[in-house]
Parts: C-alpha cells; structure tokens; sequence
C-alpha cells in the first residue's frame, strides 16, 4: 500500500474531499495505483491527512460510485480492474473554422424565403408575454399536449376555418416546430415505402427531407393547372405533395378542375393522400384567397399543413398539421408518445395574439406592405430590366423573371452577384433535367427587401439583364 | 345565357364583388351553371346589376383563378368542365369526444417523470425576456442557424465541459426541440438498418421512439453495473442506448470499468456507437457529479445527449445533442437543410440565463429542494411502509421500492389508485418477459410533490403496503 501523500490546499475553493478524490483518481488513471492494490482505510487516511473521517468517506463513496475502487467486507478498499483505461488528452482534430452555413456578402438579397424581420409584431407580442408569464400560469411550465395545447388547437382551427375554409375539428390539428419536424412525424404515421410525388420544378427542401424518408420521390411535370395527373398516375406514387394555392416557385394557382382531378386519384386506391403546403397563402394582393384543397375534400384524403414562418416570423417555431380523420389512430399509435416540440409559452401567446384579434390585424398590415413591395418590384422590373416577362404576380412573396436574352442563368446569377447584388435561379428547383426549350428565369423575393431596397437592386441588375 | 338575378346587399359587410363571385361559384357548384355555358359579358352584367364594370371584373377574376371560369378570346367567359364536384356539406363523424391523454383523478401522483412546476425561475426568465425582446434584437426574428444559435452553443458547451466533463466543440452540438426530435434527426444521420440495443429495463419511450424507425431493437439485460457488455455482443447490435450515470429506471451507476468495456465494444467495429442519455444528471445528493460517458471517449464513439426539461422545465423545449466528429459531415449531408426547431427567442433567454450564473444559481436551489424531498420520501417509506427494500437513493427524481410482500405489483398499483395515490410498477419498464425471480418493485417520483403531500401520500399508502 503506497503512502497518499496528498497535498491539500484547505484555502481553495475546492472541497477537501474533492481534492483526495482527485488525487486518488487520478492515481489510477495513471497507473501508479494499480488494480487489486489496497487502498488506506478511511481512518488512517484521515490521520495521516488530518482532515475528519467523513471527508475520506465522502471521497472513498465518490470513487465507490464511479467504479474506481471497490469495497470488500472486513477487507478494506482495492483498485478496480479497469481495462482499456487510457488518459484523454483529447487532441481537437476536428476543424476548427467555423464554416456555419456562412455565405458571401451581398449587399442586396432578393431571398424568395425570408421575410421582413420589422414586421414582427414585438409590441403586441411583448405585452402578451407579459401577461402570460405571471404566477397563476405556473400549469404553462408543465409537459402539456403532445399534440400542442388544445386552446391553441382550436384558435388555429377557426382562423383556418374562416381564412382557408379548412375543415377540421381541434383533434385533428397537430402542433410541431416547423414544417420538417411535422413531415418527419408524417413519415412516421404513414410508414415506410412510400412513393411520394412532387411537382417539378417544387420547392427543393421538401425533395430533401422526402429523401431522407424511408420512401421513394418521383417528380411530377407541373403544366398551367399545376400537377399533371396522368403523369401522376404514370409515377406509381400513392402520396402527392402540392402546393395548389400559390405553387412554389411558379405561383400556379391549382384551378378547381384540376384539384377534383387530383382528389378523384387519390381516391382510386386506398392509402393514398394529398399532403398541401399552404405555405404563404396568407399574402394574396387581388380578390380573394384562394380557398385550400381541404376545403374540397370530402373523403379525407388531404393532409394539410401550414405555418406562422411567413405570417409572423420564422423565429417563433409553429407550424401545423391536419390529419384526416383516418390517420389520426395511426397518429396516436405511432406518435402520440412523442413529446410536442413547440415552446408552451409561445403556444400560449400565439393563442392570445390570434383570439384577441392582434394576428388579423398583423396579417393586414403586413399584406399591405408586402402589396407595395410587390407593386414596386413589379414596376421597377418592367420599367428597368430587358427581354424579360414576369408571372407569379399578385400573391406570395415572390415574381418569377423569364428571360429570353443571350446569357446563360448562370452568367445573370453570376454577373448580379458581381454588383453584390443576390437573385436565384429557377433551374435550381427543378429536379433532374430541365425541361425541353428551357429558357432561364429568375426568382426575385421582395419580403426582406423595402422599397428603395428593391429599386436600389434592380437598378444595379439592369447593368446585367 | 341564363340571366344572373343577383341579390346584392350594399349594406352588409361584404364586398359587391364577393357576393357575385359566391353566387356564381354556388351555380356551378350546384350544377345550375353547367360546363361550357357562357356567362353574361362584364359589360351587360354591371349594367344589369347597376354596379360598375370593375366590380364585375373582380368577381370573374377571382373565378378565374380559382378555375370556376375560363376566358376564351374575343368570345367571353365559359364555365369550365369540372370532373366529380361534389357539394360538401361534410358531416363531421369523427368522435367529438375528448379522449386528448386524460387521465383518472389522483390526490397523490409519485410520477418520477414531472418536476415542480413552482420551480421554473419565472422571475429572472421574464427580466431576461423583457431584455431580449427589443428593438435591437430584430436579428432574432430572422431563420437562424438550423444546428442553433453559436452563442448559445458555446454556453451549453462550457456547462457541459464543467459539470458533465463532456469535451465538444460548439460545431459538434446540435440543437433541437426535445430529445425525441434529436432521436429522429439521429436516424437520418446514422441511416436505416442499423440495431439499437437498449438497456432492460429501460426508458419506454425511448424503446418506443427506436420502434418507429427503421432500425431494429433489441434488450440487453442490466447486471450491478449497467449493461452486460457480453450480451450486448451477443446481441449483434451496432448501435448501444445507455444511461451510465444515473440509469433509468434502477439508478446503476455505470462503473469506470464497465463504461471501458462498452468504449472498446464500440471500438471493434466500424460504424459502432454508444448513445448516452444523460437525462437527469443535474441531480446528485452527495458527492460530486459523476461523469459522462463522453468524458472518457477519446475515439468519438459516443453520441451525446441531454435537457433542459429536467432542469429548467419541460415547457421550455430545448435540448442538446453533441455529435463525434466523424458524424458531422454525415449530419450536414443529411440533416443540414432541417430548420432548427428551438424558439430563437427562448435560445436567446436560456443563452444569458447560463452566461450570467442565474441558471447554476437555480440548479442549486432546485438540487436543495430535491434533496428535501429525497429525504423525506426515503424517511416516510421507511417508517411508513412494510415489506419493502429501497434502491436507487441519492441521485435523480425517483426511488425504487422492491416489494416482498405478498401482493402482487398490480394489486399495489390498483389499491393504491383506490386511495387515489398514483405510483408505478417498474414491471412496466421491462421489455419482453420479466427476469426469473421478479419481485414487485415500484417507481415513485418525488419531484413534483411537495414535502407535506409526501408524507400524506406514502401514509395513505401504508393501508396497501
């Protein structure tokens, strides 16, 4: 038995019994106390240390716990074997730049997928999470719905009753933290080997996150009616995820013809669904909203999603899902032991802004700003680019620029990142090839941008288009 | 042509040109207008109905777009051929009821999976808040990076170097909604086809959570120091879900020795990792903390995971995963385009509440009042109750009671339900059949009642055990 000859530095901030664990500890990691060795018992140890005993002990039960020293009755403390035990003077291999995601500088980012941080309704917001965070809320710290908080559920179900005619009861409404948490649920209530079909070109996240599913994608040529249904029906798919209100990047909007076409399909075979993205049908400038595909849908055979990304911001993680009746056993079975993933504060304050009226409001507002911006782009396009035609107009957040010059899309993406100016090419949402006779097009957002923004960046394009 | 006689009400709140454009879409929806039909000129219809032209041309865009009409040059405006519309007068038949997780009422509930709710630091959460919520954070209303904020990675990052010993870089943490999401985003990164070997017993949801991917589970027994690392090669697993420090539901602690032996397991083949649910860590009575698994990789075979449910609340949905290197790549192939799913919002809050002490300074509190409890219990159960051996004392939220009375684990459970008192049979959390020998054994949490409710709690259960 080796003396402990521990240098104890009682001034410190560190526990005496910290520091004959450390020592002891350490000790074995390095070999010099080897396994099977004895270790002084308690009392002698706290003699020779002169420190009480129940300072020896503490240490001793610490080394017990983690499995350095073991305790035989009558015996006294050994070293444990440890095999394998190596020290870890772990060497960071690892890069250590920080890539993150980090992009060029540009001075003017015509991003189709943010939105005016501005806008963002801070005083409201501000006040209704004073008001929710008070005492007599403490039910609001516990683990809550898995399916999201039922007074919420139920606001969510009347907006979109009335804006979107969705219907649907508050049951079928499930809650989740952004649209790819809700289709990774999704991927669970349907099961795997699934063929999902998009239209082509869509929206290029949702082709990656199907690709990460247990399902096979095909891509669906889109025409001026959006999703060809013979086509669809050539792909062998049994789920097909559109956008009929306001198709990504194209703007189509799925006439009601079409949207009984696709409904009929679905109906054909049993398991076959309909998932729509109403992703930003909240911003339409002319007449009226285009009502949803669930609101057609008397077979249930539409899943419906949404999200407050576009309406309010994409900070505050809320997005839901409507199940049809039929999936929700399915649901619970397979899902309903998965935590919510949605923020019960933010739960409870969306609920306030939306039942007080504070989100209608909002919305108008920003329908109207976004409407000027629209206007704008629109204006300043015609007036200070060439050869080219815009469509996509009058909703969403976004114009599409078709362009018959000589450069190649690259060349406008480019020449426009040249003047620090970015803009995004429709090819890149298209999967596979592109289609024949293609003509290069752009994507211009007007969301993030304000109006002299957006003059100031077109301007700078018209040196290039 | 038939004529549209067209009840107009200037009065009501509706637009002039919503009430045309309703009117219309009803007549083709009810088959009174029929496909081909043409529809009176703009011209002739705003006279007819003494509105102006505009107003006309409003409600046939809108029926345009929507695809209820269709504009044939120099001829007018037809109805469109519109295959199997049906009118949806949907009656709901889903069950109205509010079956929504209710559960029978019980005075006492010993569930070892709730925390004291009075227990959130709503005082210094809500100042953080209003600090946060200004103005000059409008960059938080932005998407933000989709592993988390860096400012809060590098928080979580010297926490858990500190108190779990945990060696990470801020690139290797991840972020996500909960540990259920993180285990979802951890079948993407690891792909299918992989065996997940879990300790038995266990954490059921977790098993659960492992069933809905497309990987295999197997059970591997638990002997006095956590999983049998034989069995678990036995079990031709590739993939270990473990509880080292505090396993769930026993208690184990994983000695040094044994944590070595699963680190080599994992080391023997390509592809092997161990992933470690550090899940309620923060709770040790006496003694020092003891370390994470993590701590004594020195390969990057360890896949980290942790909450802030347990400590904070589990209201507020934030938890960490920290990857090996190696993974890192393989997450941001596969998983990089998945929108984080935390409130940017609550990232900033929980981010200053670690930097400035504030969330130690509430570990420390909560870690007193836990020990209260702790005591308590093992004081009550101790004198109150018979034919009882306790296990699992100094370190989490729950004791095991391993009963060698003469009851049945089912009728403890139920006469204690009789009495309105909600424990739990550790049965449960055994997959498969139960070991040769079993004895009943029970599970009472005492983390979300408070001392007196303890007390009035294990009395009532001294009538049953």
């Amino acid at each position: 038995m080796t003396d402990m000859v521990i240098e104890l530095d009682a001034q410190g901030g560190r526990h005496l019994y910290e520091q004959i664990y450390d020592y002891v500890r350490q000790e074995i990691r390095e070999g010099r106390l080897s396994c099977g060795e004895r270790l002084p018992s308690t009392r002698s140890l706290a003699e020779f240390l002169q420190v009480s005993r129940s300072t020896v002990d503490l240490a001793y039960e610490q080394l017990l716990s983690e499995g350095y020293i073991e305790a035989r009755p009558y015996k006294g403390f050994f070293v444990c074997r440890i095999e394998g035990l190596y020290d870890l003077q772990r060497v960071q291999e690892e890069q250590k730049e920080r890539t993150e995601y980090e992009r060029p500088h540009f001075r003017f980012d015509f991003s189709p997928n943010v939105i005016e941080p501005e806008g963002f309704p801070l005083g409201v917001w501000k006040r209704i999470v004073r008001e929710t965070l008070i005492d007599e809320n403490r039910e609001l710290y516990t683990r809550g719905n898995p399916q999201g908080d039922i007074g919420l559920r139920e606001a969510i179900c009347h907006y979109l009753h009335t804006s979107r005619g969705v219907n649907c009861l508050p049951e079928q409404i499930v809650l989740g933290a952004g649209n790819d948490y809700l289709l990774l649920l999704l991927e669970k209530i349907l099961g795997g080997g699934r063929i999902v079909a998009l239209e082509n070109p869509t929206y290029k996240r949702a082709w990656q996150i199907f690709g990460t599913f247990a399902w096979e994608r095909v891509s669906v040529p889109l025409d001026e009616s959006g999703m060809r249904p013979d086509k669809l029906r050539e792909s062998g798919a049994d789920l097909a995820y559109v956008m009929p209100s306001h198709q990504f990047p194209t703007g189509v909007i799925m006439p009601i013809g079409r949207r009984m076409e696709l409904l009929r399909w679905a109906l054909e075979k049993e398991g076959r669904y309909l998932i729509e993205d109403d992703y930003d049908s909240e911003f339409r400038y002319r007449g009226r909203p285009i009502p949803s595909l669930q609101a057609s849908d008397a077979a249930g055979r539409v899943i419906y999603i949404g999200t407050f990304s576009k309406a309010l911001s994409p900070a505050i993680r809320i997005s839901y899902m409507v199940l049809p009746g039929e999936l929700l056993a399915g649901y619970r079975e397979r899902c309903g032991f998965f935590s919510s993933t949605v923020s019960r504060v933010d739960q409870a304050v969306l609920n306030v802004l939306i039942r007080d009226g504070a989100f209608e409001r909002h919305l108008n507002k920003m329908r109207k700003i976004y409407k000027s911006r629209h206007d704008c782009l629109l204006e300043c396009c015609k007036r200070y680019l060439k050869n080219i035609r815009i469509s996509g107009e009058n909703a969403g957040l976004h114009l599409i620029l078709h362009y018959h010059g000589e450069k190649t899309e690259e060349e406008l993406l480019r020449q426009a990142a040249d003047k620090e100016v970015r803009i995004y090419g429709m090819s890149e949402t298209y999967i596979g090839r592109l289609p024949e006779n293609w003509q290069p097009a752009l994507i211009l957002g007007y969301a993030g941008l304000d109006e002299d923004e957006l003059r100031a960046g077109v301007r700078l394009l018209s040196d290039c288009i």
